[in-house]
């Protein structure tokens, strides 16, 4: 049982050099490297145009309308690491801002996923700290009920233990065990070399249909050409 | 009871210093000058980026896919004013496009608050004309059924009446009430005050559990710290 | 009976001239030009702003998670093409990205619109290939099941047959049948035209309720002032 | 400015009578009644098939996650009294459950309308406790943080004031001002009244298009008839 | 063009057998007898437990908060016949009550199918009149914009021509072409047969993967076994 | 990393014994007993009314539109299990039906929780085969994609193991890890132990306020009684 009101101090985080690997990617090409799982689901955007991010997961769950798990996160923080939250529940009230995010920079945070509303939108914009949210809600949260800190949480459908790389773009958000992110960013440079090969081609006015050789087992599977 | 049908004409509106001095605070720090009430539910966004809107309210009620009403509001807006408009069901028909847009700002109108539709969103960017709606959508509307112009109306879960000084920005929407727009700008600038010797402390590198002082209090929430 | 696994190769397109009137106009514009039918639901979104389309439609029929048909549009696509996708079930994968944009481009695609995901969103705006989807989403598909293509689609609620002409902008996305491309564009003309003379009266401060002559009506349907 | 934490001990409720009138009615003529206002957005259904109640309005404000308030509205129930409750905020969790009805029963309460979740369904289900609410929901809350009670809410995009008379059938949720009780149910048994003769004229197969009258006026709406 | 305000008096319906026939089979067979198209999208629920229907289609373009088409609608009816119904636009309030349903039954009316919202649920239910609906909502509605009668309409995503045979269970709602009814009866007639048999050798016990015969298939796709 | 493709033959379940403990309570009673976490989310509704489950889980993970997985789990059901499902992405189509259930019933399964759809609703009530699902949807689903068996899945947010204990009510589904399952049944029954003597005490008429001695933590945290 993984009961709440749990802060695990130290956390397992993968080499520099996996990380700044993996950032080189886009979401969608990390996802294929990975055999298509890890991302969430798509209810959480960018909150300006632009932001991305990629880290090691400080992982924090929270409770409805409360944000105090913020604060014992942010003593956690080492340089380059993401935040990532999730609430026990469905909520979208603005549970970081301004004061936070400034908090969260001076603590050397790459940026904040959570599924969840932020506020101060603007100003996050303005400081360029890349925010991935459900919502953008003025709504303002209290500090009553504790939640964890750095147990596995499901962030929008997508499991994260702390330590795992966490990326996002305007794609999406993706997850990467921590253990396995050299291996998946290797897989993202080959899938990357391959399918640049096919670009040049298609970009020449080639077709997937010859490319991919699928005529025939598009026959197979029962297409039909008609006039 | 308040029937459909009804226009009124004289309402009561701040001072216009006061409306002036609430112009200079984003929503979320005048949420909370009011002791965390009077937001709109965040499902009302800008339809260009940057919008941001601050006025007295001219309410209207809506039927569904009928804009009969906006026309009756443009007599009675003043220079400054915000229109702000409900349905009588829920409905995002195109209500408002680039003619009332022009209209309006004929009568000096500051923007559009609108649980519902708008079009033309394009133009309205280009007239830099503030919007905050729930949909861009092209369909038009008809004007056969009577709704209401300055009686109480709730836009998004908010209750708003005319006079009311409306908000908006990226944050979301807020409604702070005629009577107390002074004294909620007096602390909204004591909030702002006392956030900024906040914000240099975390830019420093301190912590919110430090300046807070929250430790003690969340052992007692039973926090628990694990290695 | 429409089945699934159907190409039609040949299809009819309005004349180049009608597009291209047709073109000129907003989406808004179009709509009240077909007599108010012919809309999308506005759950469709462009990927990027500023993104907007005019062409003849190749539509394709999506099995859910299963990008396959996309690869037999192309080969069908003429230059000035927009591509028209929905799926046979709500699904939002993300069927489409960078390599099916250098396709299409390749052949002369003017866009894409689709009731489903795409990916590699950063790589459109860089492409400015228009995209108007339902949702960004990393998420992969496979090529295993046959749909359709060219058959007649429901996409969002509007039904599109092959040939029609869509076009697509901040308001939404409308859908021209292909016989009346030439009637339309006249029509949308000649309201552009009225449009125009109520403009500037009401940009000059005259109301709506004189210009359309309303106050009598609006009595007679029940509306009444007070102070 | 109407700030949280604050409990109106004494209510006015409409008198006995007004109230037993309107229980007789549905949902539906009491909105019409009204001139079609006072209705709730049609999210709140019943947690059991038949469920209906009728009685004066407790308002509750609630934090999200936490129930604190029903123990303090309990205190103020009398019989025949139905609690309706809103949150500050969009939250669905299981504020209300068994123990709290048997203790709401215990007071005389008619029923709860909540804009959030309930659980122990199976139970409320065997005490015939009428519920209406958002959702059915296992998630527990805490009592931590103060709202109001008796105070103006919104509860589902509909206006209540303490005392006001609630009202909740298969057909939705209606608040009747206080004020009004009596007329509205007057206003009620008239529709009522009128609806039977219409009734029986169209069980009997006539048109409502001969009763109404309509063909005249839908030909000059413009309505044509084909083959 | 298909402009509103069009009602076509005479329409095509399949023979009296073939909707027989139909009417023997679930939703989920039908679809699957034409090829699997043809399905509304499942937002449509029946309004009591149990409820179902299988007709010729009627079909109705409503215009949202505006019921008047339904009157035009009655006239039309022949007995057997199902309503079917959408909107210009998302439009939930309550269309159609008790009197329309006591003017339908009177001319035979099998039930109706409307992407919209109905009321009178409970008076429904005692007539044991089927109704499937987006919502039960007591909104009651104008009538003073005209749509169309028998004319292509889309509802929940599916195309409906009038004539065509409309099915409805707990399984959602399916469209069978007018000219397919005969040819779908027989494939779901066939299909229902071969279940049977399947159903059998299922419920003693033997396995799809056998009977199917899918071990090598799924071997081939790379499904991997480990303990 | 976790691939798709992979069938777990053998997973431990918890004892018997404690299943059974467990099956003694509700979700809302085993949800604090748990300390408020394992719930999903509540967008998974039974089928039909008085569904009910209580078992270790078989976890499948599906495809979009492919139910194949389903087939493979079949086989390695054992007396009392749970299969639960997740998909690879947000996917309602109807991957379960009578067939299935058959088959599963066959293999003693005590129900499915599927973050799906599923279909021949109306049989699995007949069948008295407890279900709960997101939605009923006849849209057929194809067997050519593999996903996995027995890996650990996010079901509606909920992480799932395979061997945990899965229950699921009016009040939603919760899931027991393996591990916890004698403990968690322990403190349900204290737990219901003391609700009980509550439940006497509210029933009386005595007030949670006094009960619970909530009086003066109110007056601390600031509310207060006007009249």
């Amino acid at each position: 049982m993984n009961p709440l009101g749990i802060v695990k101090r130290h956390i397992t985080r993968p080499p520099r050099d996996a990380v700044a690997q993996l950032s080189r990617f886009g979401v969608a090409t990390l996802h294929e490297a990975m055999g298509r799982v890890g991302l969430a689901k798509p209810v959480l955007r960018p909150m300006y145009d632009g932001a991305a991010l990629c880290g090691p997961a400080i992982t924090v769950l929270l409770q409805p309308g409360d944000n105090w798990m913020f604060h014992v996160a942010a003593e956690l923080i080492q340089p380059g690491d993401v935040v990532i939250a999730a609430c026990t529940t469905d909520n979208i009230d603005g549970f970081f801002g301004d004061l936070l995010a400034t908090s969260f920079r001076a603590r050397g945070c790459a940026g904040l996923v959570i599924d969840g509303g932020v506020r101060d939108v603007k100003t996050l914009r303005q400081m360029d700290f890349p925010v991935f949210a459900r919502a953008a809600h003025a709504k303002g949260t209290v500090k009553a009920t504790v939640g964890s800190v750095n147990v596995p949480i499901v962030c929008a459908g997508a499991l994260v233990n702390p330590g795992d790389v966490v990326v996002a773009d305007d794609d999406g958000v993706v997850i990467v065990p921590a253990a396995d992110a050299a291996e998946v960013a290797a897989a993202a440079a080959a899938r990357e070399a391959n399918e640049e090969s096919k670009r040049l081609r298609l970009a020449a006015g080639e077709l997937g249909l010859d490319i991919y050789k699928m005529r025939e087992r598009l026959a197979e599977a029962g297409l039909r050409y008609v006039d």
